[in-house]
């Protein structure tokens, strides 16, 4: 069946989430928004795009810090209403400069700061 | 710092998204919604409990099918906006009976089932 993102089903904001994993080590690197520009965009070029909500613009992951993102498979889940994107990662994911935008985990009801900042 | 799950930015339905990730292969399982009870329900039983947006109603995962997700680790990201959820899974963990609801790939513009229900 031939792909077409306007098939996907999208939120009530025209967006859906896209989860980010490093295609070689499986670590989840971070979690964004496409809308079915930005799914056509990413597989069209390669670079990961998203949609940012809080600058209402498409955003090649990478464009400015040259931390991108790329491409190596999209995949759809059961519902149709969540992505997930297996990528080559340049740089940090995390603008915090951290891989992964996890870095921080729940231990016995604290916040506990698992990853540093790469060099 | 103490979690309080209230502290999380959840998005104007009360929901942010979960990724559910296999604890021990990095598998990533499926993504749901969880509202702030959810996720304290989720940290205080050990069972990974969602918010059902098509029910309205909390949902523990596998207590139908018996397929529980266990909790090993929750993980916040950098804007607090999305959870990583590493789980120790029973059974399948799509209701379609496959391992993983990411089993449709995007592979020269065409849909591809990479994975098969479970036997």
């Amino acid at each position: 069946m031939t792909f077409d993102p306007a098939a996907l089903r999208f939120g009530a904001n025209g967006l859906l989430p896209a989860i980010a994993q490093d295609a070689t080590t499986g670590e989840v690197l971070m979690l964004a928004w496409m809308n079915a520009d930005a799914v056509a965009r990413t597989l069209e070029t390669g670079r990961v795009t998203y949609w940012s909500r809080s600058r209402q613009a498409f955003w090649v992951k990478g464009e400015t810090s040259g931390n991108l993102q790329h491409l190596v498979e999209m995949r759809l889940d059961c519902d149709r209403d969540a992505l997930l994107v297996l990528v080559r990662q340049d740089g940090p994911a995390c603008h915090t400069g951290r891989r992964s935008c996890f870095y921080t985990a729940i231990r016995d009801a604290e916040e506990v700061e698992i990853m540093q900042p790469e060099a």
